[in-house]
């Protein structure tokens, strides 16, 4: 798709500096653009690039115009706008209306006219597929899998436990959604499977990351708000909350029953442990657990950074002696110090 | 299903107080049962949502019983009878005899008459299905595998390597069991694959939660013994032993060759290094990295939680200063106090 | 396969010690090892193990030889000998050329003559399958994928977005190429999808784990050098590139446009945070969080061991104290106390 600068600036609400009849057909970064492709600036580390690029147009703030050698889309917001005009130039695929001759369709099953099922994928009884939805090759929705409009599932998806997937939600491959929780109740040395009766509701607007599972609730719903995005390989356990508009790094875990609430966000594999609650507009970074509920929004951390080898060694060893090194800070106080120090 | 309180008590050992004849039929929690519906109580904290349910009957200690204002269906184990009772009330899919006509099977695999075999399932040469065992749609069953009876595998579930499945098993979507260990040797700054030609043996009543890995032994199998249960996104490497009724949450990990116990809890995100024995009744804590074989059964901790930013980052800075702290406290402990101290 | 020592010794450059004509069908472990099996011997541990072996023959250093009791084929690099010996007697499955009547392969896809693909695969438009490659049961090939000769991808797989896969690759089931990266703009509040349009370039001699994901670059590609080899369940985020004959083990992750070297190790658990470059040759230990470049090559770490949680809880408890202990002992260092020490 191409289009001009001028029809840009007009949909997108920019305002344009140059040769408002250029047209552009594609996005590129700063370094590797060409005349016919937009790029944009918003992180200053990049200034150099920008000063250097041959972009046909560059999307960013009024103020960094100055630094930039070609025409310019300023707009207060630089990065959502390059978001806009690339899903504008690089369209995502639509639907194809129509159900492959090799997939699996129950005969229960309601298929919208205008949705699309790829080859060998299966929808089972009484599911419904919204209308201009994408139902990947392989993919399994299962029965009673309710799906709104203009979802795209992509290849090998496993939808199951009559769960409930909003509009416009895109689901990559490998996720896993409606899976028993994991619940076992102790019984003289074994375990009792306890039944996994809830299902899973999502929002609409969520994204899902490739081999992302997020599983059926216990009994009531696990649920995930609209407009969450989730990275590939996170873990959603059973009758989880999940906030509108949170969104969530690669594989950042969330134990069962614990709620986050909106416009969180969780960085690479950081954790909340079971039956916690976090508050609204926290932000963990990454890799850290939360072992307790937040009720301050903010910013929360818990990881230690890698060292070279030596150095770090020679604090882990120590941090083995921290309760003794309490002590012995003590009795320096105390005037007297302990015989045994190190 | 429905059944009778009197009839629940009867078939689950429990003493019952109230209403037999009453009729139950489905479980829900306490705030949310109606008088048709059966919940339980077993922690304390929800103690003030016992006395206020309308429950129809509630599966408890006979100590709380006082608490209770409706009937009660008392039992030294509450959360195992309720885990009983709501799978009388909610019982899983059963197998529907046949093997779907969209389904590939090998003309040499053995299907019992009772299994389900899923559409567009693959069932390769040699594989054994037990009786009533169900096979998900988009399953594959690689050759020479044995699935015991009255397995569940659910949809797209990869199993290979000749693996075998014990009876009653339970296999989540996207569980990939018998792919190659990781075994590469280094020669000459390239690594040269090492086949794995072991198998992986699960045993009976085990149960693998969503997108799970096991793999292969190198040259014996991978072993996960009776009762195990896994929850999602778990890690089992190459000739890894895992004692019967041993449970991991999810996220967990198990380097090559390590051997885990009985009856062990792995917490969420716990890893056990290669080639370490975890000895039998081992409680790991969330997150805890174990590095080191336990001889002693007990708990064992090894992750710091996560703090608000500021508070923690002043303490993460000084813990790349304890191995100096350790000199200058031993200085101070000498009368001596270090010059360059901070 | 069989072979006599005197051809394994020929074709693998070993010097053989012991009876040239003795025929070995088999590799197996020193203590599980009969006469017609070959073992191997690299690791001092397994010294006694050694000394009582009953194995047809063991491949082993030659100043390791005169502990054997049997035949020995000796080489300097025993590990790597074996790896190939027992990729002779246990030769993987090769492809049978064809195209399963149940596959789904589009008319613009070119699938050479002798590759395999399995039941229920898909091939999707323009996409192009090497010579004597093998595309598992259930796998799906995206539209304007590339695959190179002799790569083996197993059940399950999903490749998209036009990816290119090198020659002899080996991909295990549940692997997810080529998923959007994880990419949104802020904007009041909520995000705006950035779009995906990169792809994922993969060399030659790449392993990939199973339900391992890579995503692909937001404008530019994702790229896996030649040789590199992944375990399971590991995150590989856009615009990542890795070098050469890298490793990593299980549940590692790369965070966004990260930079890792040449022949590099990240041990089980490791991770990368996004825009950070690791330089060439460095080994991060099991579960070390790289939070910034890495410009010499050497050992980095950063975990922290289990202990008992008794001694683990004293210890953390002091972490949160530290800043305050720095503090006192500043104090104490000046000849002043603090008087609220502990």
């Amino acid at each position: 798709v191409s289009a001009s600068l001028q029809a840009l600036a007009e949909q997108f609400g920019c305002e344009l500096r140059g040769d408002s009849a250029r047209v552009v057909g594609a996005v590129a970064t700063l370094a590797s653009a060409g005349p016919d492709a937009v790029s944009f600036f918003a992180n200053p580390k990049f200034k150099s690039q920008l000063a250097d690029t041959r972009a046909g147009a560059v999307i960013l703030r009024p103020e960094d115009a100055d630094v930039c050698p070609t025409a310019c889309l300023m707009h207060a917001n630089p990065y959502a706008t390059y978001a806009r005009v690339a899903a504008l130039l690089h369209p995502a695929p639509r639907a194809v209306a129509g159900v492959h001759p090799s997939a699996v369709v129950a005969a229960s099953a309601r298929i919208a006219p205008t949705a699309q099922v790829g080859a060998l994928a299966v929808v089972d009884d009484e599911a419904v597929v919204g209308e201009r939805c994408i139902i990947g090759v392989g993919t399994v929705v299962g029965a009673g899998v309710v799906i709104g409009d203009d979802a795209t599932l992509a290849a090998n998806v496993s939808i199951g436990a009559r769960a409930r997937i909003g509009a416009r939600c895109i689901i990559h491959s490998g996720v896993v959604i409606g899976a028993d929780g994991f619940g076992f109740a102790p019984d003289g040395g074994e375990w009792v499977k306890v039944p996994q009766i809830g299902s899973v509701v999502i929002g609409n607007d969520v994204e899902i990351g490739a081999n992302t599972t997020i599983d059926r609730g216990t009994i009531e719903d696990t649920v995930i708000e609209d407009g969450v995005k989730l990275d590939n390989l996170i873990q959603i356990a059973h009758n989880v909350r999940i906030g509108a508009h949170t969104v969530m790094a690669a594989m950042c875990g969330v134990a069962g029953s614990a709620r986050i609430g909106q416009r969180c966000v969780l960085a690479g594999g950081a954790a909340i442990i079971n039956h916690v609650n976090v508050c609204d507009d926290v932000l963990v970074l990454v890799r850290s657990l939360v072992t307790k509920s937040i009720s301050k929004p903010g910013t929360y951390s818990g990881s230690l950074p890698a060292e070279e080898v030596g150095v770090w060694r020679r604090n882990a060893a120590r941090f083995k002696q921290l309760d003794r090194f309490a002590e012995r800070l003590r009795c320096l106080e105390r005037g007297k110090p302990a015989q045994d120090g190190d």
